[in-house]
C-alpha cells in the first residue's frame, strides 16, 4: 500500500476502516490485548492505584532529527505516567488523518511508536481513527492516553506540596534539544547532524533511582515551556523559593547559538526526554550517580536549590554575577513544538 | 472572557495554558480528582479487570440538533466502555483548539461535556489542551479515553464468540438519527425540530438489563457505519447468519423522507444512543420491556434473528417480499459524523 494515500472511507467505520486497522494498527500494534474484534481492551492491572494521564499531539513537521510525531505521543504519555510516580502499563492510540496522507508516512510513525512502545515496555492495546477532508488538519495529529500502577516505590503520586527548603534539583542531561530540533526541522536548517530531539522514554532510568530508594519529593518533566515554567509553577505552588545558577545549567553550546539567533531562551524551550527530580540535600550527589548509569542521564547534574528566600520565585545567579527574576513562559515562543 | 478567541499562548503550556485550564477546565471538570496541580489522576479503581477505550471525535458542525462535539465525545467513549462489558469509570480529554476559536464555544462544549458526564455518572480525571495555527484544523476536536472495570454482572468483555444460532438482535430504538441531525445542520436544512441526535449514555440502561440477569451475548454501539456494519461484521466473525426482516427496523418517516432526497440508507447512518443486543430467544421480549423502562430504550424492539442458513451473511427480507444481501458500508457515505 505504499503509494496510497488515506482516503475518507478510512474513516467511514465500514470495510475501508477494517482494512487500515488490519493492515496498518494490528500489524504493528497487535499483541496479547489488542485486537480487532473488541472495541475496548481488557486490563489485568497489578494491584495497587491506578494512574491515569493523556495527550494529543501535533508537532510539526511530522518528522524532526531524533524522532518523529509517534515516537513523542508514546515517549511523551509513558513519561507522563513515570514523573507523577506511575509505572506505565498499557497506552491508547487515536490517530486524525487528513485526506491525502500519504500511508507510507503513515507508516513509518506507526512502526516508530510501535517500537517505542517495546522500548518502554508498554502495549498499545486499544486505539481509534477518524480521517477529516483535505485541509481540516495538518496532516496527522494523535492522542495517546495511558494507564500505569502508583508505583510502590514511589511515595505516592508526585506533589508540589512534598518539596522542601534545602531540597536539590536535578535534571538528566542537557535543555533544549528537542526544541531546537523542532524548529531546526521546520525551517530547514542545516544542522539535523549537530543536535537532536532528546524524545525518549525515561521510565526504566527512573525506575533505576526509585528502586535504590531515593526519597524523590518531587518529579515533572520540562516539555511545554520549558524547565522555567515547570520551576516557576514548582515556587508558586510550594511558595517556597529556588535559586538557579546559571553556570549549573546544561545547555549545548550550539543550542545557545541557535537561541541566540532566533532569540529563543534555552529555558523556555520545550524536552521531551528530561526529568526534573527535586530530592533531599544529602542524597543529591547518590541520585545523580544513578541517573549516569543511565543512557537517557548521562548528563545528569544538580541545577539548584529550593530555598526559604525570595519565596514563589525562581531566581538566577547569572554568569556575570547579577540575579535576574525568571518568569513563567508568556505567550508561545514556538508552536506546535509537541 | 466571553468575547476572546484562542490564541496560541493558550496551548504554550505557560502561564495562558494555566489560566485556560483554571477558568475553563477546572471551572467545569474540577472534582475529588482533577487538579491542576499534577499532570496525571490518581484512582482508586473497584476490584476487577479494567476495561479501556478511546474515541477521538471531529464532528462538524460542532453543534447539532440534539447535541454537540462534547456530548458525542462523554457519550461515545461512556457506550465504548458500556457495550464492551465494562461500568464506566473516569474519562481523560484532550483538546485540539484552532486559533481563532472563540472561548464562548469552546466553554459551551465544555460545559455540555461536564453536564453529559454528571449524568452518565462518570468523572473527567484529567487532560490537555493543544492549540495549532489558523488553518491547521477545523476550529475544535477532542479525544476522550475512558477507564471502567468489567461489569460483575456482564460474562466478560462482549465478544462475538459467543453469539448463538437462534439468538434475537434487539435495538433500543430509532435508527440513523444522529447522522441525519448532524446532515441537517450541515446543509442547513429545516428540520431542526424534527429530528434530533440520539446522543446518549447507555451505561444506566444497559446496566438495567445486565441488573436482570439476562444473559447478553454481544453488544455493540452502531455508530459509524451504522447497523448494517455491525451486522455485516458480526455475521463473518460468528460464521452464522442474520435474517433482517425490513419490517422490523425502526426508522422514522423523516428520517426515510430525508435518505431518500440525499440517496442515504438509513442502515449505514451513524446512532450515538443505541446500543445492540443479542440474547438469546427466550430472552428477547423480557429485554426489550427491561429496555423500555428507561428513557433511551422507550421503542426498543427485536429487529432480527441469528441463523445458521446463510452463513456470514446479512440477508434482509425486503418489505415487497424480496431478499437483498446487506453489505458493510464502502466507501464513505457521511464523513466527519462524529
Amino acid at each position: 500500500m505504499k503509494k496510497e494515500t488515506i482516503l475518507l472511507g478510512h474513516g467511514s467505520g465500514g470495510r475501508m476502516s477494517q482494512e487500515l486497522i488490519r493492515d496498518m494498527f494490528m500489524k504493528h500494534f497487535g499483541g496479547e490485548v489488542l485486537t480487532a474484534e473488541t472495541d475496548a481492551a481488557l486490563l489485568d492491572l497489578p494491584p495497587g492505584m491506578t494512574v491515569f494521564t493523556t495527550d494529543s499531539y501535533v508537532v510539526s513537521p511530522l518528522f524532526f532529527p531524533g524522532g518523529d510525531i509517534g515516537h513523542l505521543a508514546v515517549c511523551g504519555t509513558v513519561n507522563d505516567l513515570s514523573v507523577s510516580g506511575g509505572r506505565p502499563l498499557a497506552l491508547s492510540a487515536s490517530f486524525i488523518l487528513e485526506e491525502g496522507l500519504s500511508l507510507e508516512e503513515l507508516e513509518r510513525v506507526v512502526s516508530s511508536m510501535a517500537d517505542t512502545a517495546r522500548e518502554a515496555g508498554v502495549a498499545i492495546v486499544t486505539g481509534d481513527t477518524k480521517v477529516v477532508e483535505h485541509g481540516s488538519c495538518d496532516k496527522l495529529f494523535i492522542n495517546t492516553a495511558g494507564i500505569g500502577v502508583l508505583d510502590p516505590r514511589y511515595r505516592g503520586i508526585s506533589h508540589a506540596r512534598d518539596v522542601q527548603a534545602g531540597d536539590r534539583i536535578i535534571v538528566n542531561g542537557f535543555l533544549g534539544d528537542h526544541g531546537v530540533a523542532v524548529l531546526a526541522a521546520r525551517q530547514h536548517l542545516d544542522i539535523s547532524g549537530e543536535i537532536v530531539s532528546d524524545a525518549a522514554p525515561l521510565n526504566k532510568m527512573i525506575g533505576r533511582v526509585l528502586e535504590e530508594k531515593v526519597p524523590v519529593r518531587f518529579m515533572r518533566d520540562p516539555t511545554r515551556g520549558g524547565l522555567a515554567t515547570l520551576l516557576c509553577d514548582l515556587a508558586e505552588r510550594t511558595s517556597l523559593g529556588i535559586d538557579l545558577p546559571e553556570s549549573a545549567l546544561p545547555v549545548r553550546p550550539e543550542v545557545k547559538n541557535i537561541c541566540e539567533v532566533f532569540g529563543f531562551d534555552p529555558l523556555y524551550l520545550a524536552n521531551e526526554g528530561k526529568v526534573v527530580m527535586v530530592v533531599p540535600a544529602e542524597e543529591a550527589d547518590r541520585t545523580v550517580a544513578l541517573l549516569r548509569q543511565d543512557p537517557r542521564g548521562r548528563k545528569a547534574c544538580i541545577i539548584g536549590t529550593i530555598t526559604h528566600d525570595h519565596p514563589g520565585k525562581v531566581v538566577m545567579e547569572t554568569e556575570i554575577g547579577g540575579r535576574r527574576i525568571v518568569d513563567m513562559l508568556a505567550g508561545e515562543q514556538l508552536p506546535r513544538i509537541c
